[in-house]
């Protein structure tokens, strides 16, 4: 067992109330939440918190892990050229073995940062799972647009990999999938009675371009072929419509939202403010780093507030406590990761502690705005996935050296510029 | 001497150019910039870069460091209410020696976040700079509303005080000053030739109330008065009509965006990229720790960026590298600190040094899109400010323990809320 003791705790499980109680692990999972006890079980490791605090990881429920390879090749250039000219032409010589190595690099920024799982989507599913477990990192895989004997196949393989690695099944988006290709997912869904993801209303023009196609809107085609009847949802959600909106609220649909990758990419600021209103589940999610370009939930979450407040004119919108809640339990609930939501008995322990010995967390007078409003990649001090410590004061935990890891993504990625 | 050798240089002496010259520093000045000599001189500290950047500091050209203390106190309110009931009637209780133990609190951030000087507008001017000065941080401070003899006098005194701090005539603005008032401040804007700055435009409304006022923008009634004569320029500059942009252009007025605490506030997004056409100087600020609330240049120019696509619908606008400008030699120009600006032979060692073995700093394709879109205040290495190292590896040296700084804060914070 370990032992987290000394500290403040930020449970999630509930409201936002910061406690000074104790947390074991016992393997993967919370084994008690409590004060200190006069018998004590031995511990094979006490990890002091020396007043710092302990509460759950960021979940970033959209991401394309493996397009490390892009960042910072092209940016500040118009959606459309960005796409065709730069991003399709190199993915085309992508491999799984190089899938796998760029998965590695963005496995590194998410420990490193205080993210516990992500909600991948991309191409060679089974390497960038490969990637995850090897790891000892949490992973949810989007399944994408295949041939129908691929798709299941994927499914079973990856459900089977490891308890860390799960696949939903999805499509890239409307525009990219013929609603042939869209039948075979809808009937995996039925099948397994499996929840459904895809890119939804991100642009205005994917939502008009779908209007014109199929008299329906993304949501609305989707719905109409069963793909929502086990839940799931959306990552952007920018440029739903109000009956949209309805279907996402009657089916208890997750909306994923990417606030930095949509302003980035000036996709437009979706309404967060109002989905929160109708009480719908929200997770947050990063988007890879190609359109993003870090994957930094404290970024993220402070992006989620500040963005509702200026679409809204109003200061109060979009408040700390809503969106950190989206970046922790609304995530594992979109990523049917229930286990993890929280600091809790019996649930996983996929947990981090933040360094409230950083200027930017002081005075503390209110850990969640902190958090959410100063709070940045520096303050982690140790990020724990399934009881086991991948990052800690700087030092990575995950087989394999960071310098390696950054050598073989930068050779792979030269090699791939000059082919 | 201080040798920085083995790494990469991003001097912003001109271009962007990445080279791998050594940097050395004699005093607070750099002494040579350039290859390894066959004969170099004794060295006292020779620092290893390992292959990591050497780059100018950041420059927050718009703060009131001192408003630590109201971190997190008052979040997701609306503007009115935030200022009226819980800002002012708190501030009333602040004391000289408050101010000075709330800003030493701020600087601990700035140079953890690669930050080197501060352009800071609150009371107790003395104070603050003191704060400074003790702890071997570089600020220029903003001389704000106050009788004619305290203006003059904190005008001489600050000047005079140390090489490491100045003040700049201003006022907090045109809603909290008389005419009569501006009056006293032109007369020493104009007896010292001195620039001018205020906040200038933040507000829809505070736009339209001084033209009812006045008949005049805020820009045309301190142009009226002769305050721009000497040049200066503005903070936030959200909401300026045409001829105000035109002023700014005739008098070479630098704007200083603070795009997180617009946002926040719910203030609106400035045209940022509009001054970038124009061809006007551009800084960034941070704004206080109360309506932002980090003091993280990093999230600033990744806002400053993302915002002007946003605003702009056009994923092109807001490029990087003008917004690493303005957030380098652009403050450096608005805050009068010429000397500050880049790294160059003569000019002053105020320099960071940037982890490039920070995950989220590769691959190293492209540093200064590296720096905006995937940077975080965890890749600041070490700040230096006039040749002495004040941050370094996680470790302050500011002549007093960090706890300490911390503690005095929290108990004078605790102090104001019982009062």
């Amino acid at each position: 067992m370990i032992r987290f003791f000394n500290g403040k705790l930020l449970s999630l499980d509930g409201g936002f109330d910061v406690t000074e109680q104790e947390v074991w692990i016992d393997g993967s999972r919370i084994a008690y939440v409590g004060p200190a006890k006069p018998d004590m079980p031995g511990f094979e490791r006490e990890i002091d918190l020396r007043g710092n605090l302990l509460m759950p990881g960021f979940k970033d429920a959209h991401t394309h892990s493996a397009m490390t390879f892009c960042r910072s090749l092209a940016d500040d250039v118009p959606l459309q050229p960005w796409l065709f000219e730069q991003i399709f032409p190199l993915e085309e010589k992508l491999t799984p073995e190089r899938v796998y190595a760029f998965t590695k690099l963005a496995i590194l920024e998410y420990v490193s940062g205080g993210i516990t799982s992500a909600f991948d989507m991309y191409f060679f599913r089974l390497s960038n799972a490969q990637s995850a477990v090897d790891c000892g990192f949490r992973y949810v895989v989007q399944g994408m647009n295949c041939p129908p004997e691929q798709a299941e196949e994927e499914y079973v393989k990856c459900n089977a990999m490891s308890p860390l690695v799960s696949l939903i099944p999805g499509i890239h988006a409307e525009y990219t999938t013929s609603v042939d290709e869209m039948k075979i997912v809808a009937d995996i869904v039925q099948r397994h009675r499996a929840p459904f993801f895809t890119h939804i209303s991100e642009t205005k023009s994917e939502q008009e371009q779908c209007i014109e196609r199929h008299g329906l809107t993304p949501t609305e085609l989707f719905e109409s072929l069963g793909l929502f009847e086990y839940g799931g949802g959306g990552y952007h959600c920018v440029w739903v419509s109000e009956h949209d909106k309805q279907i996402f609220k009657d089916r208890g649909l997750s909306v994923v939202s990417c606030p930095a990758s949509n302003a980035k990419l000036a996709s437009g600021v979706a309404p967060v403010q109002e989905y929160i209103d109708m009480g719908l589940n929200i997770a947050l999610g990063t988007d890879g780093p190609s359109s993003n370009n870090g994957l930094d939930m404290f970024r993220e979450m402070y992006l989620a507030c500040v963005l509702q407040k200026l679409k809204c004119s109003d200061a109060a919108a979009g408040n700390a406590e809503a969106i950190l809640r989206a970046a922790t339990a609304g995530g594992a609930r979109a990523m049917g990761l229930t286990d993890c939501d929280c600091i809790a008995v019996g649930k996983q322990a996929d947990l981090i502690v933040i360094d409230l010995q950083k200027p930017s967390m002081q005075p503390v007078i209110n850990i969640p705005k902190n958090l959410v409003y100063s709070g940045a990649k520096d303050c982690v001090k140790l990020t724990m996935v399934a009881g086991k410590v991948l990052y800690e004061n700087g030092a990575f935990f995950l087989g394999e050296d960071p310098a390696r890891i950054y050598e073989t993504a930068q050779n792979e990625l030269q090699k791939m510029l000059a082919e």
